[in-house]
């Protein structure tokens, strides 16, 4: 049973006490970034990468630095170990902290850090890897940094809600060129003469942990390659494979998009491949205590 | 002395009880609206107005509609009653309540209502309008609902910022076209052949209660049109007159653009005239007790 706690400014508090003011510019203007590290086996997963994501996130906006990468370590640590949470998730968010309400900020905010356990036992998401899962299109009318984790998150929250309730297990994003971006919550890749295409690195997706292990590592583990380009969806529906891929789902084969489906309908040896590959490494970093 | 008060779901409460839950889905995903009502002389003005703009943006989020018009209306005065406010602004904001972490949410959340104080003596902002000010522009990478009044306002806060550190009123957005949009609290309006121009009511602007008041009521008084008709800089700088118009800054006339004089830098006539109205407007509306 995990313990319900959370984490405020360094300290650990029962999750009822973790309260904050009204005047916090996160709640007043999503003033604040955010990551999500997953937990395998009471560990922390590629916990410096996501704080490398987190400290980029910071920075882009301009919010005060006052915690070191290790004080962050210490703290993942700590509430794993407070809370009991052997697998799920520790969601991190700092905002800019309280002011007078103001669109600018002054100077000397003192930013505001608080940590929540997510418990998550995966046995759903493991399904969902054998068998494929399906997305809605939707029309990507988010801003123009996706490649920062802001609190600004309210196209994705719709956009999510709405493949919900068209039992989809996302909503891909397609901005007004007909280019596929990403999903609300990963990022989108299909296979083609066996190589590995994604959505560029730039501005209009998020560059995640997961992202980057599949094209510096597992990619080339099975000797393959992540094609760096944009597509449409015709291009996606005439793949070969398709999957989605972030620090929340892993690596999970896509098989319909807007109820048409790609190639035959089945999940892809190179997808299979790399779900495979993703579980072996994170057991390599989260062994069983 | 204007009291610290707040109202949190109808209660009003000292401002520091005015607290939230870490798991309010405005503090974790910008998942809330907002609606800044003025008060001038202990009285609201064109609440009514604001309130059909308020439920507009309720509705186009899917926050579950609890509360009536007539209790905003209560509310808005017993919080000026209760805190003595003469001169300032009311901010309401309502979230989609608590839900467990996730970026979809349940059917059946319990909104999360709450309104601050602002208060502003408004002499700064007359002196202002007597000389006119100065903009920044600023790439506008905000989403594509502008037209509705969200907690997704990072883009806002950043350019905001921007202006302050240049000495500007504030950024003036220019999309990727080369169209100006607005600023990141006020609509943005040039005067040309005695006509008055501003952006298209659409998803790229909010159509402010102020912009709805001047286009439908104040233009008609001093016999001029509004044409709703998107420019570029290029336009603006060669306009005869610009002005910003808001909730919260009424109607500032704008005399430089970037460094760059709009005509000859002067506040000009119909910019006056539309100053001197809504001042006039807001008296027989909000008349002193």
């Amino acid at each position: 049973m995990v313990k319900n706690l959370v984490l405020i400014n360094g300290e650990i508090v029962e999750g009822e006490e973790g309260k904050v003011s009204l005047s916090d510019r996160g709640y007043q203007f999503g003033d604040c970034v955010f990551e999500v590290v997953p937990v395998y086996n009471g560990r922390s997963f590629a916990l410096l990468p996501h704080m490398e994501n987190f400290f980029n996130s910071v920075i882009s906006v301009k919010i005060p630095g006052i915690y070191m990468v290790e004080e962050l370590v210490s703290f993942h640590e700590e509430l794993i170990a407070a809370s009991g949470l052997e697998n799920g998730e520790i969601y991190t968010q700092i905002t800019r902290g309280e002011a007078p309400y103001a669109l600018d900020f002054p100077e000397m905010t003192v930013p505001h850090l608080s940590m929540i356990v997510i418990e998550n036992d995966r046995e759903d998401l493991a399904a969902k890897q054998e068998k494929g899962v399906n997305l809605i299109t939707e029309k990507d009318s988010r801003w123009l940094h996706c490649d920062i984790n802001t609190l600004n998150r309210l196209p994705s929250v719709l956009a999510k809600q709405k493949a919900r309730v068209s039992r989809a297990f996302d909503a891909l994003f397609v901005r007004d060129d007909g280019k596929i971006t990403e999903t609300t919550e990963s990022n989108f890749f299909v296979v083609k003469d066996d190589l590995i295409w994604t959505h560029p690195a730039n501005n209009l997706i998020l560059n995640s942990v997961t992202r980057r292990l599949i094209k510096e590592r597992l990619a080339v583990d099975i000797e393959t390659q992540v094609i760096e380009k944009a597509f449409d969806l015709e291009f996606a529906l005439k793949a070969e494979e398709a999957f989605v891929a972030g620090p929340r789902c892993e690596i999970v084969p896509v098989t319909k998009i807007d109820r048409k489906f790609i190639a035959d309908g089945q999940v892809g040896p190179i997808t299979q491949k790399l779900v495979s590959e993703y579980k072996k490494f994170v057991l390599r970093e989260c062994p069983r205590k």
